[in-house]
């Protein structure tokens, strides 16, 4: 969780967080945007945003056509440096792939990042993969699976502060938004050691969830199997799916636990 | 190319710069780095190491267990940014996707981005897929048959600037590394439309590329197939992966003169 944002050390760069949400301004709805619009979009001053554009574009991780600006593939190279230093990523891949192949369904592992999670490895079944479900891509963490596996895992402190903060929407009429409800959901997952949700982010998925556990123990990703509602009814998930998602996530486990 | 590389502006803003080194020294060698590391590997002082990463960790972008610093997923957040912002990414993921599936063998889309081809998309066949090929990944533009299509595609200007600085190394023996030699097979690429490396960039791993073109008719990117060599011969990737390729591709093309 974010609480502490706000209170800024004195050894705070703020030209860092600047450059950085500079690009983060771009997205889907912004692949281009002109000068004033990456200002109004930032809150920077003109001169502000124009200084950091131009930086990120001496820096080659922008481009312009004039008008316009936008990112480059340079960009890449970050998110790159993240996945290719967390190990359970390359680690995971491979379990994926198996898992899907035999399922046919698509799998994940994501860790909590804020209020969401966010997709650090990904298979997809052949029919849908989607950019939106990409490496990256972010969802609700208390409507999603993966999601109620990582906040059971939290601290109380953690929680109290997760739930404090959070903004509890429906997303579909199945959503849990009641805290009580969730909070009973969470303490149930802990106890099981494993989520099911159905059509509580979007109509038609429904998944299973697990912990991934590093070295010391302790709860480091989530994984899951995610399936379309109208082929797989909840007893496949808990008797199909949730054992063979165990299976594999043991190895990956033990694989960790050998590492270094 | 990057000739530019070292005349910074006035309009420069030298935290971005730091602050993006200090995220991309970490890697898969370098998981965890402590303070002194990371002022040695992006050479600045211990100080300024600090600050930065003092920095990095209020964002979220870094952790730390004390003594060592580490990224966070939320570096994804930049990555994806970029992936979201070009929809040729979305478009041709689902291509892909299909093309793989059709072949059994990996499709990748790249760019380029300096001296390498920079993967922004990709559709592993169910045997292989590494995280060191996944997507940011990077590969020398010389040896691949991406990186010849994209090298066939730039201007005058351009391409005597990558011979300029490029460092053209055998990485098995069939890399062809005689500049001229491969001024010849870039003729021919631009020429045919399509590029073919075998085992150039490794023992046993060959490929069919071509460009895939923006709205504008320009090069915005390649796409290709990659097969074992053991598996198929040279034949079969002008004969059977080729025309599949290109049909995939000019759907690509289609959907993306079809966007505003």
């Amino acid at each position: 969780m974010n609480s502490d944002a706000g209170k800024k050390s004195k050894d705070f760069v703020q030209s860092v967080d600047r450059g950085l949400s500079i690009i983060k301004v771009f997205n889907e709805k912004n692949p281009e945007l002109t000068l004033s619009e990456v200002a109004e979009l930032t809150g920077f001053t003109r001169a502000t945003a124009r200084r950091f554009l131009l930086t990120l574009e001496e820096l080659n991780y922008v481009g312009s056509t004039g008008r316009h600006f936008y990112l480059k593939p340079r960009v890449l190279e970050l998110g790159y440096a993240y996945l290719s230093s967390f190990n359970l990523v390359s680690i995971a891949q491979t379990h994926l792939e198996e898992l899907t192949n035999k399922l046919h369904e698509s799998c994940s592992v994501s860790v909590l990042q804020g209020h969401n999670v966010i997709y650090i490895c990904r298979a997809a079944s052949k029919r849908i993969m989607t950019i939106n479900l990409g490496v990256g891509a972010q969802l609700p963490a208390y409507a999603t699976s993966m999601g109620r596996v990582l906040l059971a895992s939290l601290s109380d402190v953690e929680i109290e502060d997760y739930f404090k903060t959070v903004k509890l929407e429906k997303l579909t009429p199945k959503t849990i938004t009641d805290e009580k409800i969730l909070r009973a959901a969470l303490a149930e997952i802990k106890k099981n050691g494993f989520a099911i949700t159905i059509e509580e982010l979007e109509y038609g998925v429904q998944s299973v969830s697990i912990p991934i556990h590093g070295k010391n123990g302790l709860v480091i990703a989530a994984a899951n199997v995610s399936a379309h509602a109208g082929r797989t009814s909840k007893e496949d998930l808990v008797s199909k799916f949730l054992p063979l998602l165990r299976e594999h996530v043991k190895e990956i486990e033990l694989i960790l636990q050998l590492q270094k």
